[in-house]
């Protein structure tokens, strides 16, 4: 009886390795899109991503593979539902069970039509022109309805899309979460705004040769642990991080030669992506013990690393006199306590990429609230750059000239992905909770950092993050790892602890 | 009768377009491999391409497929050969023919050991290190072997992987051939190194910035007629031209700045390649018609741009003010006949694909040569490098320091391509055949490349080679084309005019 579960786990892996393999073909296929694709090239990649995914649904969907997980999913493998085996099981089940109910054609349907609108996108972006985007949105937001009613949902039709990116999480319990975090915030921005100080952030947008900016940025993302035997690094017009292969995760970021924040962060951040996907056990790569949480976990590494990291003192008494060197015309005749109150300004902002810490989630709100409605049909999609505008200036005062800044600054809608957002702000919320276990736990960080020193903090988050896989959904993983559920708390004493002092606060 | 041959056409149309689809994706990961993957990416590549091609394979010789094109063959539809459904079907019924006599297990076991042989290869060659490549070499060469039993063969092994390159052709005619031409190369060469003159070579070997070695070459790939909306050009370390859809042709060259022929020449030979890839008809991509000939009329193209346009006195007319200016300290002091002179230097060398056009043929004889002898097991693998060394010296009067710039010099065997090395000197051959007949048929050419004007050449060859796709074979297509069959006549005297003015003989 045991042997029996024993081989049929065995044939279950190794489905499920091949399907990852096939998976890994198609992400490259994707980075290679973002990255590297000929202007004219667009419709054959998306027949070649479509062919693939259909593949791969066929895999997912395999009548047999669905035989074996339900007999397993009653034997002996799952008494431990934590053990390799036990997480194997559970996930894959759940996959299966939420794949079957998807038809082929919908599946095929949406990859092509993401494909193709992405490609769209990224020449609408440059132009802000929304009206050529326009149809590709309300075809992807009509497909993705098709998908939500296909999955089903207890409560609120996102509900199906946001499991996608966050598995087991609600919108009802995230929207909760979300608002208790903006009763805090929005006070603090105010209060800071209201203070009568402010740095100069002129100095961050003095000019910056990007080939300098490159060499900084793959310094600091070599120094903090991503490493570029196993990956690489790359210019793109919306910054992402995707895993290939157990070993080849790929990093990508735009530069601006006369905005210090843009590349370096984003290169911090998408570097915390890619020690996620590094730190992963490589000998169950394809199997859940060796994936990702969720991507709200995933979002937690990036903005750890990003923010707690990458904008605290500490880290730049080790990398600021590198940029001086790197900049000379540019920081030469600033100080370091003028440069780290700079890239802490609070101020709101257009650009979500580029937005501070605090008012970040701001940006969040506003498109988990968008999506929303355009989903239920409460907004027409051609309404959204309207509807944008109003909130950007209601949440935060400021609006766009054009929808190249506004409504088309990211890639998500026009990529299909829908439910996405949120996991940013849930990530924030992840990262400085974890950060403060961190920190209890080892003590020293901020001292080590001046030395540059950025591996025990890594080799913890390893431990206690990267190698659990799946084994816990991303709920128990927070209370697990940090002894408490999670909470603004955490964030809203980082952000207070460091901006209060900056800005003569309490 | 005609209904049914017409639906049944469709349905091998059709099985055909999704099988290139799939080759495409496979393409991508080889092009990727080949210029962006991380160092330690290649075994978890070496899966994916393997798992691809063994699809490929399956597609290749479903048994329905061969049901059907059995079906057409006796058809209406052949009526006419060289009609798109005609040639379609012939060389699809070729095709499926071969294939189904390869074991899948042998495809795959191919497909894995040349993806990380090649890229063991990459760091070997650097070091010159032999011994680690030897292994592969052996295991390429045995299963090459295995190869070439499996599909079977009338006179020589050898004929059996030609075939993949050369369709149609034999061993014993390509030695013919090239023997022939050497018996006249030989006492030209030997003219040249007799006749005490020599240009200054030592120009092309000051300092070139990297930089704007790439800028030159991307200005005269576009003017020759490279179109980069439907195609890149990237850093790689053996030169090539790979196509990954109908919209989508990739080449890559490798740069060093103290030569300046490596990059310049190199990309007018691989945009020569991308070229005759961007004038197949993309109506057609994926079916025979819309595909090229075989590798020796693949090469002609790319050798006619690099070297009857790219090495004459009128190309460099045009192109040789836009050098002075991006190099003018290597360049300024030196003047048009000093420079032309250099770049047709002749010269007995060790590095093949920086040969000049005479000596070229001889590195070929070389390795089409040992390969063959390797395959019919009269040399050893380990006996290579000295077999190499002897042959070098015997047929050019030159030995290499190590292995890098001997024995490894050259991707291809690693990289599984067996038979591959005689099409370059074929290519030779044709590109000097095709180039006479465009200048008996178009007049003035050498008038519009010194004004920069490669339109009239260029469109020739689309119309009369690249739209013809596989309707021909090579050897039909050189006749019908140039009005004789292939022969030594129009590259000797394309080399004589070129040569003998320049070292003053005859």
């Amino acid at each position: 009886m045991d042997n029996d579960a024993n081989a049929v786990f065995e044939r279950v892996c190794e489905h499920a390795r091949e399907t990852a393999l096939l998976a890994a073909v198609e992400s490259t296929l994707g980075w290679d899109e973002r990255t590297m694709l000929p202007e004219a090239a667009g419709p054959y990649r998306a027949e070649q991503v479509t062919l693939l995914s259909g593949m791969i649904h066929d895999r997912q969907t395999d009548p047999q593979l669905g035989q074996w997980l339900e007999e397993l999913s009653e034997g002996p493998l799952v008494a431990d539902p934590s053990s390799d085996a036990g997480t194997t099981i559970r996930r894959l089940k759940r996959r299966y069970d939420k794949r079957v109910k998807l038809p082929k054609r919908l599946v095929e349907e949406l990859t092509r039509t993401a494909a193709l609108s992405e490609h769209a996108w990224q020449k609408a972006r440059k132009r802000g022109d929304f009206p050529t985007m326009q149809p590709w949105l309300e075809k992807i937001f009509q497909l993705k309805r098709e998908e939500a009613d296909a999955l089903g949902y207890e409560q609120r039709r996102y509900d199906a899309l946001l499991d996608d990116y966050e598995p087991e999480a609600r919108t009802s319990h995230v929207a909760e979460t979300l608002s208790g975090l903006r009763e805090q915030l929005v006070p603090l921005v105010e209060a800071i705004q209201k203070c009568g100080r402010k740095p100069d952030t002129s100095i961050l947008t003095r000019k910056y040769p990007v080939a300098l900016q490159e060499q900084l940025g793959r310094m600091a993302a070599r120094q903090i642990g991503f490493d570029f035997e196993r990956g690489r690094l790359d210019v793109t017009a919306h910054p992402f991080c995707t895993e290939l292969g157990p070993d080849d995760c790929r990093i990508a970021t735009r530069y601006s030669e006369s905005f210090f924040n843009e590349a370096l962060f984003g290169i911090l951040h998408e570097a915390g992506h890619g020690i996620y996907d590094q730190g992963l056990r490589t000998d169950q790569y394809g199997l859940p013990p060796g994936d990702s949480v969720s991507l709200g976990i995933h979002e937690s590494q990036s903005r750890l690393w990003e923010n707690l990291v990458g904008r605290s003192r500490a880290f730049w008494e080790w990398l600021y006199p590198e940029a001086q060197r790197c900049f000379p015309e540019a920081l030469g005749d600033v100080g370091l306590d003028a440069f780290y109150y700079a890239i802490n300004a609070v101020e709101p902002s257009l650009i979500r990429v580029e937005a501070d810490e605090a008012t970040y989630n701001l940006h969040i709100l506003i498109r988990f609230e968008l999506e929303q409605a355009v989903l239920d049909e409460e907004l027409a999609v051609g309404d959204l750059p309207g509807a944008w505008k109003e909130k950007y200036r209601k949440y935060l005062g400021v609006e766009p000239r054009d929808d190249g800044e506004g409504v088309l600054q990211d890639i998500h809608w026009s990529a299909g992905l829908i439910g996405y957002f949120p996991t940013y702000a849930l990530g924030n919320l992840c990262a400085a909770q974890f950060f403060a276990a961190a920190d209890r736990a080892l003590g020293g960080l901020s001292e080590s950092f001046a030395r540059g020193d950025f591996g025990p903090l890594r080799e913890w988050l390893r431990e206690n993050i990267h190698r659990q896989g799946q084994r816990y959904n991303a709920e128990e993983l927070v209370e697990r790892v940090t002894g408490e559920p999670l909470s603004h708390g955490p964030l809203m004493s980082h952000l207070r602890g460091k901006l209060e002092p900056l800005y003569g606060l309490a």
